[in-house]
């Protein structure tokens, strides 16, 4: 299969690198690091095995690529406004497009621009953060959920299920990817939204006994969120209860990737992982107050960020 | 009237030197700034008239004070476990103490150690920083609350409250001082936690569309919660619309105490301003979902500050 990876942060090239690995034909869109990883490959360090590629396809512009079957975008969020540049020279007919962004909206705003056929979603569950040029630190969890934007059975979604399996990445396919997404909300907004503005990190979060209520208290604003939203089957609230066990007992000293960019002073998320979801619930009358609260209490903070992207 | 001040910060220093100004002898407990206060006397800079005191009355000891008819308590509610120490050495039968601290609970704690009829509870609307050694500024506002702990009529009240108005310190005294606190709870709860959350100032916040109306909901949570505490009158909704135009049109560009604090490291006032108005609120079987879960932001990060006091 040949792919196109937009996006090369580090869930990016941790996938992207997966592929290759898998034996895919994967050209990486970079900026930053494109010369450290021209000339010295990527190193991944993972629980599961670390693994290096010598050489990898690296361009600088899109335009430089050759046709590929699948656009794996993973792109952060603030950065979506660059889709139709940067998807647009190298889409043809058979072209599909697999979004493992965070939050909520990216394949609606990726169906809008290129046709709700060709797009898949996919959440990843992974820890992983980006080390010095060239390198990705896989530390915990890594499994993903992809499935059709328009539902369903994906005769594609099960072959890219079958090429991450050959290299230890569980790959599931899902009927209803807006489940699979409300489902990781539950995770992303709690974690990402309290680690940043407290400036902790996960484990410092789950040993604080007094802030155990209102984590509980927000993943229950939101799966309560997403269970109005006409999901094929509601979420479990055994959910929460499995999110929190995970973050305790694997995920450890995590920095979410809002918390280091908060402390960067980057810009945030707020617009996928918190308005969307937020707009979401109030079109079905459902209100988050802790989650409207940790909204705004961050983008007070990032009206001083650097711009996006 | 001989008043010894116990807790020199801003608003310490401020009504003590206006105190003296009104003709009282007033003696200041010092740390920090004794030799500089000593030396050069007090500065105020105020909207209502620049003041200063070319002597103050300063000491490093409690027990080198002279006997006093009022103990003015200012001091920062984390070092509420000296009470005993700082004020047992000149108390005596007729001493009356007089407590400006933030929060919830002060009063209840000087009455437990020295006895509740001595004890008057007071509230300062005032914004006032410190500046360098020996100077205040006062910023905006600027009025006081006062009533016995007990309730009812107060003849030392009433008489406090001459002296200030000789000095164009507006001191109302009410009947009913915890209606008076939870009243002030409404602002502070609110702007000092979103405040030192977001590392945003008040006008910040009151500019920023998207937290209007989190900070409304928040001062809903506490007004609900003061009126559940058997208040002699409840607290009516329009006092969250006067506070909120007081910090549009008077307040302007403030840092409230606690974001001081959590910008400096310094151990912040949670006890005081969060945890005793949430338990009181419990009590009476009233959530404040926001709060807590501001407070639980809050303590996180106070977790790394240095010691209290």
């Amino acid at each position: 299969m040949r792919v196109a990876l937009i996006g090369a942060g580090a869930i990016g090239l941790y996938f992207g690198g997966k592929l290759q690995q898998a034996g895919c034909d994967v050209q990486f869109l970079l900026r930053r690091d494109y010369s450290k990883l021209k000339a010295n490959g990527l190193q991944v360090y993972s629980p599961r095995g670390d693994f290096y590629l010598k050489e990898i396809q690296a361009v600088r512009d899109v335009r430089e690529m050759h046709p590929v079957d699948l656009i794996l975008v993973c792109l952060k969020t603030t950065g979506n406004q660059h889709y139709k540049t940067l998807i647009s020279p190298i889409i043809n007919k058979n072209t599909a497009i697999l979004t493992l962004q965070n939050g909520l909206g990216n394949e609606e705003e990726l169906a809008e621009l290129f046709g709700a056929k060709r797009v898949l979603g996919g959440v990843a569950y992974i820890c992983v953060n980006r080390g010095d040029c060239g390198t990705v630190h896989h530390l915990a969890t890594g499994y993903i959920k992809i499935g059709a934007f328009l539902g369903g059975e994906s005769r594609l979604c099960q072959e890219i299920s079958e090429i991450f399996s050959r290299v230890s990445v569980p790959c599931d396919v899902v009927t209803d990817i807006k489940k699979a997404r409300w489902e990781k909300l539950i995770w992303n907004i709690t974690f990402n939204g309290l680690c940043a503005l407290s400036g902790q990190t996960t484990k410092a979060l789950m040993n604080h006994k007094g802030i155990r209520a209102d984590i509980e208290a927000i993943m229950k604003e939101i799966l309560t969120a997403g269970n109005a939203q006409n999901l094929s089957e509601p979420i479990q609230e055994s959910f929460i209860e499995s999110m929190l066990a995970i973050t305790d007992k694997e995920i450890g000293d995590y920095r979410p990737s809002m918390m280091i960019d908060r402390m960067n002073g980057n810009a945030l998320e707020l617009h996928a992982l918190f308005k969307n979801p937020l707009t979401a619930a109030a079109e079905k009358s459902v209100e988050m107050p802790r989650v409207h609260l940790l909204y705004n209490l961050l983008a007070l903070g990032d009206s001083f960020s650097k711009s996006p992207l």
